[in-house]
């Protein structure tokens, strides 16, 4: 199966489902089971220091033999420590996300890595493919945590981003079962990143309440907020009114990030503060009804996906 | 083909393509030229009046024998006089939008109507099921002109609606080529009305400066607006420069409808007025690149839907 997919053979992976570096719930235990499950997990550097990093990929490294990667925002204030670390750990597939991929991918690519970017438009798809990465996510307004401006949603962002790039691409926002996967490579993905459903897995480092109240909330309780700063898919929960009523009331960027002040993911999903923390998540998350381990979700995904293919080789 | 697609054996119709009803865009002509093509041709109700609506069906009676309908947004002021009309002609398929189902399908079934309400929420889905709707347009915030307050991505609205109705679905938002059918029934529709890409039909009667504008604008050049009074996806013009620094500005619903005013969508969709108008349209603009008549869009999204239908059909 898969063998001529563009992704499974970029990062030789049986399934191609990637796992997306989520702050606060993707350290070396979900990027692990994900790996060993067939799909590619990521270690999610967003939330880490340095040094937690390198403690991460030090831990992977005992817990699978399969392929692994780094999520790195490009924004991080120390990013030459993180790089550093990439490169002393001789690490072979980074994701990279914010920021500008022109700065870091040269380095990166001398050095042996596979850099994968993550947009939210077709024209900066383009400035990524010029900066020379190996791969694209096209990441839709549904996706939770941070987000782009454009606001273009999967089912327009997918057919768009691939009308302008041919290397692989990797589709995100709304990504969660065999359906969302076939619905993906018909719009011209090649595989799907998966957020929402892996923050909640039983590896995921999440606080057990904050997978819980995923587990719990319906359609239309997130929304994509902090629009005049970086914009965050979150849960409509204490913290977002506070963010949303400001918004309203004209705050500036200043202004809100007074209120956001410091450690609010953290505060929300890994301590389970679900009042006054910031709970990231996808829409999707009003289809997610239970915690599941890596294994039973890539498994669940590829039998979805072989049943509803071979429904499609059926004549109309 | 399509020989047991549910939406086709309710319509009675070739395809399972239906075009949206959508302001000042679908008179007669192009509702009969989207049935002769084996689509299902709808006449927009919303920018008529009664006696215009009238005249639209003894119109549409002349151009085509194909089975046609009607969209009828239910909050407006005179509705029984719509209703009145869409009885004494005989209309035999309507499509109701806004509004509460439960008020007038029960009506209209009595009187040998197919009754299809559009949703935004599988909440609402639910409601227009027990109201005895005979089927469900599941409405994207992707999609044009008017919308919900939820902001579901079709990615995620169709496998929700999907999960609680199991009468025939159909897919709105974002939905415009083969590979949007294909990914709208991988996700569990049986259908796609398709808006943008029939509002600059050449049959589309709205004006020619407004379809060469849905031709050129990009990604990221329409957004959802008036969210306090109803949601509108309009492209970003002058007018909703304004309308969207009054809302920043923390206008209420009576300040913004007074610059709203009268007419705008009629200003910019039918009279051409790029500024100072109200321009409707989806997301999926950004895709559009020419002015086609309604046969060769069907046929292109049919042969495209074939294509990758069969590509599905080999192994991976």
């Amino acid at each position: 199966m898969f063998t001529n997919n563009s992704v499974c053979r970029l990062f030789n992976i049986e399934y191609p489902i990637i796992q997306a570096g989520m702050v606060w719930c993707s350290g070396w235990k979900l990027a692990s089971a994900v790996s060993n499950a067939g799909g590619l997990g990521l270690i999610g550097a967003g939330s880490m220091t340095p040094d937690n990093l390198q403690q991460h990929i030090i831990k992977i490294r005992l817990a699978t033999n399969k392929p692994f990667g780094v999520n790195l925002p490009l924004l991080k204030s120390d990013i030459d420590a993180y790089i550093e670390i990439l490169l002393k750990e001789h690490i072979k597939i980074v994701f990279t996300s914010a920021g500008n991929p022109k700065t870091w991918t040269p380095l990166l690519k001398e050095n042996g890595c596979k850099v994968i970017h993550v947009v939210a438009s077709a024209k900066n798809a383009l400035k990524a493919h010029e900066s020379g990465v190996d791969a694209i996510v096209a990441e839709g307004f549904e996706a939770g945590g941070h987000n782009g401006r454009e606001e273009t949603t999967s089912f327009v962002l997918i057919p768009a981003v691939r009308s302008v790039i041919d290397i692989p691409l990797i589709a995100a926002g709304g990504m969660y079962n065999g359906a969302s996967l076939i619905a993906a490579m018909a719009l011209g993905a090649d595989a799907i990143q998966v957020g929402s459903r892996f923050a909640i897995a039983k590896e995921s480092s999440a606080n057990q309440a904050f997978k819980e109240k995923v587990v719990e909330i319906n359609e239309g309780e997130t929304r994509l907020t902090l629009k005049r700063l970086i914009p965050v898919r979150m849960i409509m929960n204490k913290f977002y009114n506070e963010i949303s009523r400001a918004e309203i009331e004209g705050a500036d960027a200043r202004q809100l990030l007074a209120i956001l002040g410091q450690g609010r993911s953290r505060r929300g999903i890994f301590e389970g503060d679900l009042e006054d923390g910031e709970l990231e998540i996808g829409q999707v998350s009003a289809l997610l009804h239970k915690i599941e381990s890596a294994k039973e979700i890539i498994d669940e995904i590829i039998s979805e996906y072989s049943a509803i293919k071979s429904n499609f080789a059926k004549p109309d």
